[in-house]
């Protein structure tokens, strides 16, 4: 059973955090959720879901995690412009442990420069950021390379879970 | 006196849109608010200013302004799906018009392509994605390069505005 870190702030998409956290957790996983304070209650933006922040990235250790998991909305943007969070991102990526990332979860593996020569996918809106980070963007539900698993949007979600539980 | 065209959707950082659009009417300035729908009302992302879309982007041409200012926030993001709105400010830079960007106003020059080759600033989450862009990334209060005029947050404004003025 492996123990998934689930990086997020404010304003995620509550679907994207939701869905993969049931399918994890019915799958035996365990999931600890990673942010910029613990303690912190951090909010969905369509429906307000509640995650609390379990430990700081800051304090926060890639080693101790098997994978990573990045829900999209207005998180990623608000997780990229601290360092302690895209270097815990990048360590994932370096290390070749799984990483999950849905719709504009990809801004934080752009700022991590942890994209470059990699296939990917993500929310429409970044798709030239994608490309410019040195990424082939591929428009398919879900993009499998390597150890990363992407997607564009909450409609894509039964393809995604599907991919990630494989990595698990 | 100029007529600028301000391109806007819902979320938008209320003080990038309030401080230079007075700043601009007492100037003499006409503002023409674009959008992605005609009559269309949408929100300031924190003090919910209102603006009333009185033009949607498929309609409008470029040609009939002199100027471009794009506000912060998450409205950039909204936009940058949009291949009308995307072409609309690209048209502006390509027509070497002033373009005003502050903040997430960059996303939108970014999937124009419009950065290449350009110094420019904005918000600290997407400098990666203006240097992947082909820019060169400066943290200045407010970037002068040519038609374009860039700064990176509200903070900023007094030295924005004042530069955006000269360019009118």
């Amino acid at each position: 059973m492996a123990k998934v870190a689930v990086i997020i702030d404010d304003m995620f998409e509550d679907s994207e955090y939701t869905q993969p956290a049931e399918a994890f957790n019915k799958g035996g996983h365990q999931l600890v959720h990673i942010g910029l304070k613990e303690g912190a209650e951090v909010k969905g933006k369509k429906e307000g879901t509640s995650v609390k922040i379990e430990k700081s990235v800051s304090e926060a250790n890639p080693r101790d995690y098997d994978a990573l998991l990045i829900p999209g909305g207005y998180s990623p943007d608000h997780l990229r412009v601290d360092k302690d969070a895209v270097n815990f991102a990048k360590k994932f990526m370096e290390d070749n442990k799984p990483v999950f990332s849905i719709c504009h979860g990809a801004q934080l593996l752009i700022t991590a420069k942890a994209l470059e020569g990699r296939k990917a996918t993500g929310w429409k809106s970044i798709i030239q950021d994608i490309k410019y980070a040195g990424a082939e963007y591929l428009d398919k539900e879900v993009v499998e390379d390597g150890n990363l698993v992407t997607s564009r949007h909450p409609g894509d979600l039964p393809a995604f879970i599907e991919a990630c539980l494989k990595k698990l």
